[in-house]
């Protein structure tokens, strides 16, 4: 966008329905700073205007989804220390939509009275698995068993433990950083960088419990949803909401990330990634302190939205309603195999047709196999003709070259 | 927004989805021009990076609700032919989100190719009621009894024709231009304008009926929604979704609706209002060419949004269904009487407390009496509930000084 003058930039701010620490003055136009300008921040931004806040974003891609939606833009690594602690000095409040950021930078930012939700400490335990998974062990929330390791010579001595994952405590995103050793012979391709040996379990389903808690204490939690992992990728194929769990295991979910969300202190939301074994156990994977692929569909299927409703929640407004509309599903739009380069959508008007499929482009310009792309959301009262348009979704639209 | 470097504005475009004449190239960013700026303007930017379509502003305010969410935003006038040209010879398709703008232009950028939706020559037919109300007295389609006049002494010589409406042909919009005139009496405060005189209607109620059509001839049209207008200021108070008309007056509307859209061979949105008699008749108010106000929300509601219906429609994709999710209710936030200057909102929290409440600011600097500041859509499955709401949103959220 464009300003014809610095005035401009000038904003009255709803005060008496803001009321937390740290706003620079009254009535100035609120500025929210966004580091990570993904998909997840993009979604953040559509959210945004409702509540009269401008977003400001840092990426290190020019050509990242938030770059032409932001108010302004802001080009820069998300790990350098200087470059994080710039963008945060011009900004009213500061919030992640990805966890691999620079830590120090931002309770830097904290101790000099800026806002930073989720806080630098939360980011802190959730950015190293080891500390995480410790975290779950120190609070009594129920997690696959585990020994932390320190390299790979570590888990030669460990190796009655196997099968497990072995997971990096640090820099593993979006299924990477994972991998399972099954037997002692898998050792010798095991992470040799600290991370942790992590029980296989052999689980039922895996669901994932979205929750937000604001900086007054409220939390709010919406519903279990269900995600079907693609069977090579191990990225999230298709996700069913709600989940087919039984209402006692849904209802024990639930508590669940209630319970992590509070002793995480945390101000903002939180998906908790779960399974659930044969016997009916519910035992903690990992956490996010953002919105999340998992919540996707809450934009069209439930009262409130996750975006929205981490607006609510660091914005210390009441949070929303979480009950669901309308049954759903969530499909990733995922960079077809074999194609890298300028995308092209294929499929776009049969996908159009199916009533209730709703389309989200990521506006990002380049494919490669099995990058997000976008996703659709489909909403049907009906189980099984859902699932069935979810094979459908599935044949149709196809981000190409 | 911000770009580093003028090759960030090429964006792949996904050609084989969107088949529509006009298009300058394959694989070029697409560029949708919105001629108005205003509330309607943004929240159809907020539809739009689903579909991966960047938006170009033309508003005359610097300050307008569209100026920090659009990519490109361009300040001028819209009923300045010069100006509309050329703004429409920066984009790839146009179209409106408000009705008074230069048509001539958008002939003009027509003939030369440009996609213009909806047609200039829908536009030029609502634009003057005159011609709107021949229209559907042309193509059978019911609408209260009228008479054309030129000026107030014209007017004198069909005294007989009141209690009647006086409407102006040309500038009336959102409540102005209209007035009643009750008896002869009356007739010395009439327009002295080229205008109408329409038969004064006793109607049961109001409601308004959404539609599109793309460029296919596939038309969609939307539940019908009730509009319960404010006692005084003849602005929608609030709104209700479905209408509590019987399915027969429904399915009547609907059709009528259907009849004005296929009439006017409209690519795009249309809104009609109607009046339902205490008879049980049906009568065609007026129409606007674009998302509107008695749509807003859909976005909640239905399975999609008027905002993106719209978009489907120009974009030449098949239409979205119009299905309600959930009932619901719309409340203007209005400038409070007595209150001028920059805004501030009070009663925020109280209203997001209210389960199924959404708010939609539209991010307007000033407040002055009655001036729509935003909205609130209420969701709840239960008819009862929802009007205690809507009564409950109108106690809390105040746009004052």
């Amino acid at each position: 966008m464009h300003y014809p003058n610095p005035g401009d930039m000038m904003r009255r701010f709803p005060v008496k329905g803001f009321p937390f620490k740290g706003m620079k003055a009254f009535y100035q136009d609120f500025r929210l700073g966004i580091v990570g300008g993904g998909q997840l921040g993009r979604m953040l931004i559509q959210a945004c205007p409702n509540y009269d806040v401008s977003t400001v974003v840092l990426d290190p891609s020019g050509v990242a989804p938030c770059h032409e939606l932001a108010s302004e833009f802001h080009q820069g690594s998300l790990t350098d220390y200087d470059t994080v602690y710039r963008f945060g000095k011009t900004v009213d409040m500061l919030t992640i939509e990805i966890e691999n950021v620079n830590v120090a930078a931002l309770y830097q930012l904290e101790k000099e009275g800026l806002p930073v939700y989720p806080q630098p400490r939360v980011i802190e335990i959730i950015q190293d698995k080891r500390v995480q998974k410790q975290f779950y062990r120190d609070n009594n929330i129920p997690t696959p068993d585990f020994v932390l390791v320190e390299n790979r010579a570590d888990i030669l001595q460990h190796a009655a433990f196997l099968p497990a994952f072995n997971k990096l405590g640090k820099g593993g995103y979006d299924g990477g950083g994972v991998q399972a050793l099954k037997s002692p012979e898998d050792i010798d391709k095991a992470f040799d960088a600290p991370g942790l040996l992590e029980k296989y379990i052999d689980f039922d389903r895996e669901i994932s419990v979205l929750a937000a808690r604001n900086s007054k204490g409220e939390v709010a939690v919406f519903p279990a949803v269900e995600c079907i992992f693609h069977p090579k990728h191990n990225l999230v194929d298709y996700l069913l909401s709600p989940s087919s769990a039984s209402e006692e295991i849904q209802a024990k979910a639930e508590a669940i990330a209630r319970r992590v969300l509070e002793k995480l202190e945390i101000t903002g939301l939180l998906a908790v990634e779960m399974f659930i074994t044969r016997s009916g156990e519910v035992l903690v994977n990992e956490s996010a302190p953002r919105p999340h692929n998992s919540g996707h569909q809450t934009i069209n299927a439930n009262y409130t939205s996750q975006y929205e409703q981490h607006l609510r929640a660091i914005l210390g407004l009441p949070l929303g309603s979480t009950a669901i509309k309308c049954p759903s599903a969530m499909v990733n739009v995922l960079g077809a195999e074999g194609c890298s380069g300028e995308v092209r959508y294929e499929g776009l008007e049969e996908l159009l047709k199916i009533a209730g499929a709703n389309l989200f482009l990521y506006g990002k310009k380049q494919t490669r196999p099995f990058r997000k792309m976008g996703h659709v959301t489909i909403l049907d009262e009906d189980r099984e003709k859902l699932i069935a348009k979810v094979e459908q979704v599935k044949k149709t639209i196809r981000a190409v070259v």
